[in-house]
């Protein structure tokens, strides 16, 4: 038998992985045969079923493709000392490949897949996993800033870190459904609202703005003007 | 012929809704069939192929009655004068009922219609009136309140309704995955967020924690003080 090296394995493997995601894009989680796969690879019957025996080990390999990737990303950001940049450089890595045809691709899988665990409990696993990762080390860090005094205690650090991932999957669905929607307009209002979450609990409670938005139904009609500052870097 | 009041055509009507709620919601709208609704009804096969031919026809019902309820909601609340208290009177009519078993039903089945939209157009059609709808209406409302200079006029009109939308749909996925999470937190972390988001342009430029955002890699750990101000009002 003739040996083959691993670098050779792995090109296979991530050959029938983008397969298929092309095929569940295209045909649907559910539609999609592991024939239907196999004819898109190239490769034969035989060399894919080395690898998968089913549709739903496909999916867990490509879940953890992803996850893994997202996971040290993740943990890279939480190296950086300073919250908000932490936060940047994820919200970057998340929201930049978005335009990309491939990453839409994947992220199409994904709402096949969000309806999928509904019914597979396996599948069900796997998305759990995906938002249950980013999910805590984001409220980690959340709380590690919180000690430092550098964000206001009052936050909590779970509902935050949910928040913050169901603006990247709200916005994933709303790709999905129009493929002309600009990621750019979206980072700059995402990244308004983390400035209005993160900013000190004293200087907000200066603000006029947040104790009419406290205080239901005081007119801030007066209050409101522009002072023309961009804020930098977004997007 | 018996003659039959609009009363009793409207009852039958919304008991076959609710019933083929409950098989999506369990069987999945892929799986299940016009006999699973029949049988879950406990009306007769004739009986349902009166008001409905297929289930798309259901499904376009379903969602056509949610879509007029939200409208009509949404034109309720634009009335008001004031938009911190209409998107305050929004979200708590999206969110409120999230807790209900009959609403999870619901919204469980609208994240498979997102997945089912990606093949079928006459799906893709209903889901994306659903988001097109509400994201047009407070695109508006946020228009006027900038011509009224209740709020900044920088902040995308179009891209803050998208993210408000992304904040709902991206937690009603989370609820479907944990039906332990629950509203309240989060609804706190959001409304801190759209204070952000709100709060007049030239109170934002002065705020710390706003440039410390913009200028990536500052500091902030010094400026963080808990003044033990709460947000009144929020959840």
């Amino acid at each position: 038998m003739p040996k083959v090296s691993q670098s050779y394995l792995d090109a296979r493997r991530s050959q029938i992985l983008d397969a298929a995601t092309s095929c569940f894009a295209r045909e649907g989680f559910h539609r999609a045969t592991m024939q239907d796969i196999v004819k898109e690879s190239g490769l034969s019957p035989g060399a894919i079923y080395n690898y998968f025996a089913s549709k739903e080990e496909i999916i867990e390999a490509i879940a953890e493709e992803r996850q893994s990737k997202e996971g040290l990303l993740i943990a890279e950001a939480q190296k950086l000392s300073d919250l908000t940049k932490a936060l940047r450089r994820i919200r970057d890595a998340f929201f930049t490949p978005l335009p990309d045809p491939k990453e839409r691709r994947r992220r199409r899988v994904g709402i096949q897949l969000w309806a999928e665990a509904q019914r597979n409990p396996k599948i069900h696993e796997i998305v759990r996993r995906g938002m249950d990762g980013p999910r805590e080390l984001l409220s980690r860090m959340i709380t590690e800033a919180q000690t430092g005094r550098e964000i206001p205690k009052s936050l909590d650090p779970d509902a935050t870190a949910r928040l913050m991932i169901a603006t990247f999957h709200g916005f994933v669905l709303q790709l999905d459904w129009d493929e002309t929607v600009t990621v750019e307009p979206y980072l700059k209002v995402l990244d308004r609202c983390l400035e209005g979450l993160l900013a000190p609990a004293g200087r907000r409670g200066k603000r006029a703005g947040v104790q009419a938005y406290g205080r239901v139904g005081v007119d801030v009609s007066a209050l409101g003007r522009r002072s023309g500052r961009r804020t930098r870097g977004s997007a």
